[in-house]
């Protein structure tokens, strides 16, 4: 059974302050909805996307025959998140560039798109403003909290912004900040996309060009810290497309070929300002830093139980980063369950169909299920 | 003491056959020596440079007060390599931007710059053309030759290529080929330079510009991939510059601030089309390629003894890699003394003053001092 679904809009009036000390107004965020909400509204969850994804989690987008949710293989009917008994929520993170308010959006102080002005936002912001959508579609407590990667960043946020809102909070493959070399990996991303001339200062939508080579650099970085080196060698190796060494700077290997490819499709729909605002909102993540780098303290309000997993090879955000959110949690004597999934596919497997970290999912939500009758 | 140097050079008119057909002259080699030769000639070291490296591997340049070699702290007067006893040579590779021929220099057939007609080499054609200079210097055989990371494969490939002709082979955190991680990173900083405006093709010369943007990104790169996660999390952690954030793009942390200097910097001196050429040649280095794949078979010529070093942190070679190449010396019963240095600096461990790590090489010098009478 395929679920068709149309994204909702849902505008706000009301400015969102900013952690920076900005704040938006008014404001439109793009959510989908998969599921039904029960009568007592305790089988909500909220999944909270990545980098480069979207609101578009699961099932086929009404209207089009290939445009699946980026998480299709874990939320829908019978899957580890059964929208047969869940109803389940994803929403487009402000800043983004697939329909809520970001850089593209009309800025109405000016009548053009919003560009480099548009604010700074922090993963705090994004839980803040999903929680009045919650507050909009009734959901006084989310049965679950999700996400992966940046994703599971905003889980975590749930669990200290709003300890009396969420049940339980499921975090995979993530870190409780970045490191010197996370934050590194995103600086060079980001130079590559505001030094290519076609950038114009954010302002390249009036000069009705993309800064695409700046774009595909930034795409080609974060797509090699998304793989392990296994799975490179176990999928390219050092295969040739011709067979046999060209003595050019062409595409001779397969992997230029495959990084090449990638990052020209992404070019072609993602928003360069949006680039910049999500990685600096990775970069800015420490809960811990208003609590004098204590991570403990920082989730000490959490309230929830807690789902944690990360993967052998992921190299991103390795699984010594999840155990510093899993000692956190004990000190704090949260419910946690860990989960250590030995997959090949460094930090992507948290998106992919491994049987093991599928099952340990449905698990975790049969538990969920029980605990508030969904 | 301090050693005082001025670079030689040497003009080769006989063609030099490169590995992808095509030929070579005249060229000029750029090379530095240290210390004496022997009356038997037995002393002679040869220090292969890597990458962004030049022929000035130790010492100071005559008439400067701070141009210091790359390798003084491994290379000079009672250093582990000791040019009291050894008489030690660098030279600057063909298709550098030290001073030997190279994109920059003048092209015979066009009277300007070959830029990208300059032809696409290989570690191999880099030790035919060593070699020359060895004959021309008069030294019929190596007391050693050494390198770090591509230095380490120019090593390598002198001990099948000319395997009467070299005593030692020293080669310190390296890899036998390149892994698709590797080719991987390679390509995104070739990238970066080839889609920068101002690389017009590889014939920015003619336009008077550099493409500076292109090669900062690449140097970006290239610089987290020299560094331990460790030694960027105890060097820059998460410090800010101004204390808090700043909610911009600017270079907020300190890691941001270190990596655009150090890229601002490099892009004034290196060569954009040289950055082609040598990542080329390290994504081609693949011995085992002629041998059906089979490194064992690649290095049964050789005849040397060997030193192999690799260091714990570092995530670009890692020692697994180093581990390749001893397997295959050992299953050739070739005589071969491996370490793998506790460093946590990274791959640019192989270039930092440690000293368990100098010991080591001291030692092994001590035994080339003996077996070939320097």
């Amino acid at each position: 059974m395929t679920l068709v679904v149309t994204p909702a809009r849902l505008r706000f009036d009301q400015p969102l302050p900013l952690r920076s000390g900005a704040s938006l107004s008014p404001y439109e965020l793009v959510y989908e909805t998969y599921g039904r909400l029960n009568a007592s509204r305790s089988n909500a969850v909220l999944i909270c996307h990545a980098l480069n994804a979207s609101h578009h989690v699961a099932g086929l987008t009404a209207g089009t025959t290939d445009d699946t949710g980026w998480w299709d293989n874990m939320v829908g009917p019978g899957r580890p998140v059964d929208t047969g008994l869940f109803f389940v929520i994803c929403v487009n993170n402000l800043g983004s560039c697939f329909g809520s308010t970001g850089p593209m959006s009309m800025n109405p102080a000016t009548g053009k798109p919003y560009g480099p002005d548009f604010p700074v936002v922090t993963v705090e912001d994004w839980v803040r403003a999903q929680a009045r959508l919650a507050e909009a579609l009734g959901i006084e407590r989310f049965a679950a909290v999700m996400g992966g990667s940046l994703g599971g960043m905003q889980a975590l946020a749930w669990s200290y912004l709003f300890p009396d809102r969420v049940a339980h909070c499921v975090v995979m493959a993530a870190a409780p900040r970045l490191s010197a070399q996370n934050i590194a990996f995103n600086e060079v991303a980001r130079r590559a996309i505001v030094t290519d001339p076609a950038f114009h200062g954010g302002r390249f939508y009036d000069h009705g060009v993309v800064p695409e080579r700046g774009l595909q650099v930034a795409r080609m970085i974060g797509h090699i810290t998304y793989l392990s080196d296994d799975t490179m060698a176990a999928k390219f190796g050092r295969m040739l497309k011709n067979g046999d060494y060209g003595f050019s700077f062409e595409a001779e290997f397969e992997i230029e070929s495959y990084l090449r490819y990638q990052a020209e499709k992404f070019s072609r729909y993602f928003d360069a300002n949006t680039y910049l605002l999500i990685t600096r909102a990775l970069d800015y993540f420490d809960p811990a830093r208003d609590h004098g780098g204590d991570l403990t303290k920082a989730l000490a309000e959490a309230r929830c139980a807690f789902f944690v997993a990360s993967f052998t090879t992921d190299w991103r955000f390795p699984p010594s980063r999840s155990h510093e959110i899993v000692k956190s949690l004990l000190a704090n004597q949260v419910p946690v369950t860990y989960a250590e999934v030995a997959a090949p596919h460094g930090h992507d497997a948290f998106l992919l169909d491994d049987p093991q970290y599928h099952s340990l999912v449905r698990l975790y939500f049969d538990r969920i299920r029980q605990t508030v009758g969904a």
